[in-house]
């Protein structure tokens, strides 16, 4: 099997662990849960959980535990698409090529939906102690959990965002967003992956490098794409970045400049991977698919 | 000192204590931490976090693991409270005297800020595995706090709230809105108490039982004042229930049966807390306070 057979293998097994968490559309509550299951169900590359799988087999992980942490972080990632969706936000009406969840279901079941989510995120991994017998290794699942999504992690990031826009802003509050905004979570996927499995704490710091690296290459190739790509390709507007007035890597260092740093950071994160001496050929070729995405 | 000057003195006991755990409003993630912290600090009767304490300590306990969830039960409440004042739900422009959240912060930060507040809950209990040697209890605590607060608890109750304004509703459907959107969060207060001290499995259902006729007594006791007062004295629009044509015990089985119920509530509660054994007289006044509360 080639790469992307592979790839697609797993996503599928990724999808078939994380949806077996979803609640069942009942009782008095059945809309919310129509809504949250709508929006968790509308595809995506499952990344998160993918990953976080992928760091706990590496390290030789191979209890249920970990299912538990994958919809967890899947149901984050989704919240926050739900509420930044919202008109008070970005405000969009499609998100791949479906009706975002506040469109179908009105603004206050999207939003209600989006704090379902959330809390479920922690119900679920809390669940947990029920199979795996080290509480102390899932608290700091939990507490990891909860700083990379918290204000310290993704919702800080998002609230410098909601700041910037229309602004110029320096180099380290735009750095600062990104590694809020779109590496924390994949930090929190990949650390909580490995510490689950028994990682040593210096390697989890370098499964956390790997993750920051990741995810501001993705991202700055993100804002490449967003100038490069046409609307077809990438299934939103072009330029959107422009349109808003965004600051991003590449209107604050160029084109050349963007491309070298994801390059450099691509590179990093490759040579911390071998440094940890396991076989992860899969991981490679998935973070290199990643950062040189064409679309 | 008579029962409302040691009311106060615990009041002020919880206000110090769950405001050590708030975070410092700081880094480029400011305006939300802002956010969150004013809402926080607006004020409200801190019952939830009290009431834990009193049960808390109804058994014996005497650690600092309980403040971990005194200051969590409230960032969820005060969590709700900010989702629900938004534009798309209840929209409302004043809370205690004061501003809204989003009407001084902006519909996003508001947004923004309640998905602070919920994480942050999580964030804190978790912190708690790192001073309480009992870390099973803890995983049951944050199971009770995920399930009473989430689609089976709170949020269960608002989707059906804000799905029959304007309607005529059952019986049961309006006792599922009361039990889960205004009792759900006392249930865990209570029951979290108990459970952190040691209370047996026995104690915590009486303990569940109290509490679920505290919240529905409460909440009808509310429907009662909301036709009878003047809007000086409870400080919203008076008759805003019937405004919204909404659906209430009053309006269901009329004043003289909502009264009884409150009656036969309060007694089955105060009969509950007795059969316990143990020294209660303040928490028995409370309840009653509260329940036979003109405003």
């Amino acid at each position: 099997m080639n790469f992307n057979e592979v790839l697609d293998r797993k996503v599928k097994e990724t999808e078939k662990i994380i949806e077996g968490y979803l609640p069942r559309e009942t009782g008095y509550q059945k809309t919310v849960i129509e809504a949250m299951n709508y929006s968790f169900k509308s595809g995506g590359k499952r990344l998160r959980p993918l990953f976080m799988r992928e760091f706990y087999m590496l390290f030789g992980g191979g209890k249920k535990v970990i299912e538990y942490f994958m919809a967890a972080i899947e149901m984050i990632h989704t919240y926050s698409l739900i509420h930044d969706d919202l008109p008070a936000m970005d405000n969009d009406e499609y998100r791949r090529g479906r009706k975002t969840t506040h469109i179908v279901y009105g603004e206050a079941m999207g939003i209600l939906a989006g704090d379902g989510l959330l809390n479920l995120a922690f119900e679920t991994v809390s669940n947990s102690f029920d199979v795996f017998d080290n509480p102390v290794k899932i608290g700091k699942a939990i507490q990891i959990l909860g700083k990379k999504a918290g204000i310290y992690g993704m919702i800080g990031g998002q609230c410098a965002d909601i700041e910037s826009e229309g602004k110029d802003i320096a180099q380290d509050k735009l750095m600062f967003i990104h590694l809020k905004k779109t590496a924390a979570l994949l930090e929190a996927s990949m650390t909580i992956g490995a510490l689950l499995a028994g990682a040593s704490d210096n390697e989890i710091e370098i499964v956390e490098q790997i993750a920051q690296d990741v995810g501001l290459a993705f991202q700055i190739q993100d804002d490449i794409l967003d100038v490069v790509s046409t609307t077809e390709e990438l299934g939103k507007p072009v330029g959107s970045d422009e349109k808003n007035q965004k600051t991003t890597f590449v209107t604050m260092a160029g084109f050349e400049e963007a491309a070298k740093e994801v390059e450099r950071l691509s590179k990093r994160a490759q040579d911390n991977l071998s440094a940890l001496g396991k076989e992860s050929s899969f991981i490679s070729e998935l973070i290199g698919s990643l950062i040189n995405r064409k679309k």
